[in-house]
């Protein structure tokens, strides 16, 4: 038993915020039994993968070893944390546990993908706990900015670990249970091997504020208001839902939810008992014979995405609602950083339409489900590990988790994905890199981010693309000229005439120089193409365009 | 002369952030005499203009009328101010005003164009005044980010204009002028019938901070680094420049600039006196003999350009320095909305290095260059317009300045880009719409946003390429198979097949189907061959793509 060892291997997460997937295993070196905590996505973006639907954690080296997986736990239900379970299940199969709310979401998805509902189990919260293998992980409940979030006890034979997943510090949470300090230093009291804890927001310098400060300001808004009001924030951020919709109740206005994904957040949270005493709701049908002023829409689409509510509204209509000049807008959320243009757009088309947007200035509309640093300092002293461990985070969010635990006077380990520690070791020590990497789901196809597939995309963005066709006879002697064809490049050159005919007459020339040599060898003569039509290219307007070459043989 | 009149019209500006380009005419209707203030140039972005080397204001409507065009004036040296001059100098040929150091820029962006020199007039500051047919001119110091910045008094024989251009209220800017309120209000003072204002930071509810707050704050980091001390700003804020340099060396450091910009920026300011007492700094070479400790390098990059000073670094080696743990690289910049990626991936690089990164989450180490909302109040009170029309701002920035405008009880003209406004009517009024948009330079050519090319290089990069190749016989009969290749698009389908496979078997059996009436017809033939190839595409691998089909008939 002596060279069992516990190990942490991050697959996701630790490199990005979003993604989320993190392996624990306990065992002899190489034949650990595993668990998996949260399988989350990140969202792709047009400059680093146009036109692919979801980005996934490539999660090779688990599937190697199913094996080896006992269970896979969720800790909340954050697309970022569930997202790519569905995707991903059919290749892991081991059982998936949650509460409540989470398993709810959870086995929507399963449906979707055609999975057993019977593989997500819900779990009661701590000190309930499921045995997976060798582990025994408890669901401590823990606020966040969706409801019943928790942080896992994990216990090994070789000690405890303390996995905080994504939470912030709050006693007055609306939704769901508050922060309760007293829980964690109980379950701290036996001793913590390693804090595996989130550092999406340490950077933000000043104390969190509590979900439940929000309601006299907005209230105070949407009061003040005269035409329609529309708040947008995240559908699953059911605590928010509920202080928005009972300010409008308060201001006289019936409230109308706006987009699927929000029906659905609310749903679940009231079919698991969640949520209790959310505002009676009407239909769009219904908007429409209320008098502006009675009426307050929630919708979704706070970070700008296309297809959302907010972004139709913008665009004129949604569902039959139009808004208009005296309307209002509020953004209760904070735009995610890559998402600024996106939400711009829409801000500006309603500018455009006259309705005022308030945006969140100055935080008086929106908090984060994040720690900030010092309550990231808080939970340090909290759960007194013997190593802190900083997850959910880019590289200079993970370093600096390190250097603020080190300025409390604990070990940091930092482990970007693929990096597997053994936590058990008297000094936690990197025992191996694994391969990691992003695998993006690409309208039915899971392709990975590395195959040039995406590559290839990015380049005829960036170049646009020269198509060339010819055809040779029998004796390998050109039949009539070449054919070009061009896609996204300008279609006149420097020298007047089209791009095209250029393109040609060049192509032409160079047959006509060509020994048979080249004539016969698809490769040489592909090669040759190739480099005179991105000269002339070049020389007519400047681009160095992607070219395919087409070669049609008569003789084969 | 009663029905002459003064217009305003922006073809740029007055709906996004750069791209800076005003018209004020002053005449009978359709006879105007005028001048152009700012001819400035936006950034492209991967969302909206993959490929595209920059963004220039589509001035058809001025090209059109050069022979009325008197003058061009620039009032400051930012690319988006003059950036777009010597692109279409060739096009409308008017004299070019400026202020030493802007004359000094604008004359080098002639010079790499072929322009003439004598093109651009050096202007000495306010009460000197230019004559431009019907309108008399002078250039007003205002503070702002890079030196000269000038506010433009803009007399006309029905009265005064003031066009602020980009400026913020600094009465300690480091280098150049301070704001001088009495100066403004001495201008002011005959009565001013319009104020064209600035609107950038009119969503930012505080005062402005002086250049000169930064200095103590830049100078105690600096003094508490210990390896080499690395920063990056705007290579055009001057001030700026000298506050870090100086900071260096008072802490002993020697100071190198690295990137072609900002050795370019230093060196017209110090050509035209500008700047003074700059400290010597020393090459690339010169900074690998010397210890760590000793070295200040002020970069280019702020904004995370590829190929910048900053990124390369991020990168590993440039102008054979390298960075590594224990070095510091400050960020005295704002992250321009939209370059948060690029931004975040240069410092993750950093932290994977070991080199610490300071950015400017408080505002210690930056400051705005444009006037906040308080600061654009005390502009509107100095000048008592008539009117105040916002200018340089997206929709929802000239609409809110409208909104400040009235609560200043000032009358407001909302005027985005291509709306006429007759400013010396009773009341202001709209008295045309004028097509305005944006040009791109892609490459050598200048091509229109609403031309297609760049559109269908995004649906390239969204959806793939499929491009099909057929031979038709002198009879019309396919002669052999048809040909595919993809390009962006995953090669394995659902049916386990080679995408190209299935599509050329599709496509093959689609050929056998048709009959002599489509195969005959080019475009029919074309049309029925993109749809098999999208839905089969559609099939396997759930994506929709653009199709290039070419025929290749032996016949002709």
């Amino acid at each position: 038993m002596s060279n069992e060892r516990v190990i942490y291997l991050p697959l996701g997460g630790a490199g990005e915020i979003g993604m989320n997937a993190y392996v624990y295993g306990y065992g002899k070196p190489g034949k650990e039994r595993l668990i998996l905590i949260d399988l989350g996505v990140t969202f792709p973006d047009m400059d680093g993968s146009p036109g692919v639907d979801l980005i996934l954690p490539d999660i090779a080296w688990l599937k190697e070893r199913r094996n080896q997986l006992e269970a896979i736990f969720i800790t909340h239900a954050h697309e970022d944390h569930v997202g790519a379970l569905a995707h991903f299940w059919g290749d892991l199969g081991a059982p998936v546990y949650a509460r409540a709310f989470t398993a709810n979401i959870a086995r929507r998805k399963m449906d979707e993908h055609g999975h057993p509902d019977k593989a997500v189990t819900t779990v009661l919260p701590w000190p309930e706990t499921v045995d997976a293998g060798p582990f025994s992980v408890g669901f401590v409940p823990i606020s966040h900015s969706i409801p019943e979030s928790s942080g896992l006890v994990i216990d090994t034979p070789k000690g405890r670990l303390v996995h905080t997943g994504d939470f912030k510090i709050d006693h007055t949470p609306v939704v769901g249970e508050p922060f309760d300090e007293a829980v964690w230093q109980d379950l701290a009291s036996p001793g913590v091997l390693a804090l595996m804890c989130d550092s999406t927001n340490v950077f933000s310098p000043v104390q969190g504020r509590s979900e439940n400060t929000l309601a006299p300001e907005i209230e105070k808004l949407v009061a003040g208001s005269k035409g329609m009001f529309v708040a947008t924030t995240f559908a699953s951020n059911v605590a928010r839902l509920k202080t928005l919709a009972e300010a409008g109740q308060a201001a006289g206005r019936s409230v109308c939810l706006l987009g699927r994904a929000m029906r659905r957040m609310v749903e679940a949270a009231v079919e698991t008992g969640v949520l209790t005493g959310f505002p009676r709701t009407i239909s769009p049908e219904d908007v429409k014979s209320l008098p502006r002023e009675n009426v307050m829409l929630i919708v979704t689409g706070s970070q700008g995405e296309r297809r959302a509510a907010s972004a139709q509204l913008s665009n004129g209509k949604y569902q039959g609602i139009t808004l208009k000049e005296g309307d209002t807008f509020l953004f209760s959320s904070k735009t995610i950083p890559g998402n600024e243009r996106g939400v711009g757009r829409i801000m500006n088309n309603f500018s455009e339409m006259g309705v005022d947007v308030v945006e969140d200035y100055d935080g008086l509309y929106h908090v984060s489900g994040h720690a900030n640093r010092p309550d990231l300092s808080a939970m340090h002293k909290l759960i007194q590990p013997q190593m802190v461990v900083p997850m959910h985070g880019e590289h200079r969010h993970l370093r600096e988790h390190i250097k603020l635990s080190k300025s409390n006077r604990l070990k940091g380990v930092l482990a970007p994905n693929g990096t597997m520690v053994d936590l058990s070791a008297n000094t936690p020590s990197v025992v191996d890199y694994v391969d990691t990497g992003r695998t993006y789901l690409d309208g039915s196809s899971k392709i990975g981010a590395m195959d040039g597939i995406v590559r290839d995309r990015i380049r005829m963005a960036l170049n646009g693309h020269v198509m060339i066709n010819i055809i040779l006879d029998e004796n390998d002697d050109p039949l009539g000229e070449p054919w070009c064809e061009i896609r996204g490049l300008a279609e006149m050159g420097n020298s007047r005439a089209p791009l095209v005919d250029v393109l040609e007459e060049d192509l032409s020339q160079f047959l006509g120089r060509a020994g048979n040599k080249t004539l016969v060898d698809d490769d040489k003569l592909e090669d040759g193409l190739r480099k005179i039509a991105r000269q002339s290219t070049q020389t007519e307007i400047g681009k160095k365009p992607e070219v395919t070459v087409v070669i049609s043989r008569l003789s084969t």
